[in-house]
């Protein structure tokens, strides 16, 4: 499979380093806005040169997508960006005519008069109006599949079909110890995307309610996380699962819980009082800047803090319901992962390196015909087993736990 | 006398306001960056249009500076600017040869390697290196004369000339109970100085020790502040008076206290923690720009928000030690503004209009002959008594309060 990577961040490394592993790759080429830095991603594989290639790219332009896509006769197009360039690597996909992977969906927009209690345009929703064009054109966008959303919703996928016969909810719940050495505050993950998801207001789903939002930051609980991580407090977040899950499994309720933290939550908030989460250009003195922007330059990059982490991270789901013999029964499914042991073995850190796993491992099983269809679906849409059979057999494997019901 | 005020901010515009009801401007030119913001404050004096001028000026030129001085043959220039132009403003002013005028002084740099307990380069530092030319020229730099530095300098010198025969501690404290109404968080003076002082190491003078700093927000205390203000958290804070004050008064101790709030703090060290505060110019994408720009630009700004604030503001300082028959005694001098009277009164918010009372009343006393020196000099090394009738005068009065020793 002829393989364009658009992002070569943390994730996108680590997809083009995780790839070595795997077969379904005969030829990587790496696109971003950062020509030295997709030069420098392109040479972490160990494909020959002849097989390897790298581009300066502007993710927002379906153009210069379509017109790269097409110079190197690409299969697949793997979006490694943050979200905001979804929607127009999405549709040069479709426009050039392959495969599409993504980890973020297409960016939702609050309701424009109850934010905090109706939805307005969801996450997703861009993508999935378009569902019957792909379909049409026998294309298939599989959208989400990261580690969450993705692997969460792959959890979700395999205690509706081997453990439960009803569920009440599917609660996915992400926390972490990490730490990172020598920063008074150092995000393990983009910034941009944490506050995207942070604050906007969180999505719920109820069966008997539909989808509804509420104040960021809501429901506070504390969730005990396994693998030596242990209680974190977990709050509401708008989380693409939540849209993804009631489209394929059926389920009482189904929410997203991320595991920030005091420390976090209250810098998040205090950016949200000043302004400062604006994804908007404002004009500053001579220049125009997203304040948002200015966060992130102002912040380490994710990318260079893997040395300085120690510490483990948990995505997981949580679900409760009947059994097969219709008994009450609930679990955690989850993956953890060490970042000692992810830039041990790969220089890569944890974060990053478990979202990326998951698209690769998707991108083989759609190139094997094992995952096969048309249209934009979601992880859950297909069968789970093989999945989790290739994490294992990538030795990163995942784990159950029963919960007290 | 032909004054040139720089700064067409909240400050300069009060400035221009109250200069109305003195006698001693017989000419005002108003400079600015934003030249419509220079001719709308310009417009603001009662003087007749002869008698009134603007321009747009670059503060940090010192040629821009003495052209425009030259210009209009000005006596004496108010630099109404945010610290960062001291050092331009008051090298034009010498270099052009006339009286100068500020209300803050040049900026300090914390200790390279132990910033929280030594001085490094100090408030004032740059201004006070040049008192010797001054002299020598037959010209005046009187420095730190809005209300803090100031009025609080100008109540130390009554406290020593008129109070005390020996003082153990000049305390200046600083508080409010001023809310805006309409926002989550909005700062009543210039966030760009705010975070300056806030953030620098707090210095604090000692008279067997000198000069020495510690941690931002050190030694919270509760004062209790008059006119209805009541308890407020306030901390260390890196201010002028510290400066000042022992340069001309004898005493065991001084310190500047800020009422910041629990919320505000919390505010400045996030920022802090984010890198945020940062006030040289980081790269964001393709622009160039100062995070803490960045900051002033997402707020509202201070000069809008007078309608929309109600409340008092008190600044003063506490003086303790033995009066003039060597008893204990303790006593906190005063002034208090309401927001709605300066508003209603002056179309001018609090804050503003407290900080631009005094360097107008100094120029009279400078104009008049009353106030005469050669140097650089601070409020306090001049006789209090004029300065504080003329407050009187002006229908601003200012109190004082024993307190239990």
């Amino acid at each position: 499979m002829r393989v364009l990577v658009i992002g070569a961040g943390g994730v996108g490394e680590a997809i083009v380093k995780i790839s070595s592993k795997f077969e379904s790759f005969s030829f990587i080429c790496v696109a971003d806005i950062d020509e030295d830095r997709a030069r420098y991603v392109a040479r972490q594989t160990n494909l020959d040169d002849s097989a390897v290639a790298y581009s300066k790219l502007d993710a927002s332009s379906v153009t210069e997508i379509v017109a790269l896509a097409s110079a190197f006769e690409i299969d697949a197009i793997m979006n490694a960006c943050d979200p905001r360039f979804v929607m127009p690597i999405f549709d040069a996909a479709y426009e050039y005519g392959c495969t599409y992977v993504d980890m973020a969906m297409s960016l939702s927009k609050p309701h424009p008069s109850d934010p905090y209690s109706k939805c307005g345009v969801m996450l997703g929703d861009a993508q999935f109006e378009k569902a019957n064009l792909w379909e049409e054109k026998g294309l298939l966008a599989l959208v989400g599949v990261g580690v969450e959303p993705g692997l969460s919703d792959i959890f979700a996928a395999y205690a509706s079909k081997h453990l439960f016969s009803q569920i009440d909810e599917i609660g996915v719940r992400d926390g972490a110890n990490l730490v990172v050495e020598g920063y008074d505050f150092a995000p393990t993950f983009s910034i941009w995307t944490t506050i995207e998801e942070c604050l906007n207001p969180p999505l719920i789903y109820e069966a008997n309610k539909g989808f509804y939002t509420t104040e960021p930051f809501s429901e506070a609980e504390v969730f005990d996380f396994p693998g030596g991580i242990g209680p974190v407090e977990c709050v509401n977040v708008e989380h693409e699962e939540v849209v993804l899950i009631p489209k394929w499994l059926k389920a009482n309720r189904v929410t997203f819980k991320y595991g920030l933290g005091d420390e976090f939550i209250s810098v998040l908030k205090t950016l949200h009082k000043l302004g400062l989460d604006n994804a908007q250009k404002i004009t500053v003195g001579e220049v125009s800047v997203s304040p948002r922007d200015v966060v992130g330059a102002c912040l380490p990059n994710p990318i260079d803090l893997g040395p300085m982490m120690h510490g483990k991270t948990c995505a997981g789901t949580y679900v409760s319901g009947l059994d097969k013999d219709s008994k009450a029964r609930a679990v955690y499914l989850y993956h953890v992962v060490d970042n000692d042991e992810t830039m041990a073995k790969w220089g890569c850190q944890a974060v990053v390196w478990q979202t990326a796993i998951n698209p690769v491992i998707a991108l083989e099983l759609i190139s094997s015909g094992v995952w096969a269809a048309r249209g934009v679906l979601g992880p859950e849409a297909f069968d789970p087993d093989p999945f989790l059979d290739s994490l294992v057999k990538h030795e990163s494997p995942w784990g159950m736990r029963e919960e007290i019901v």
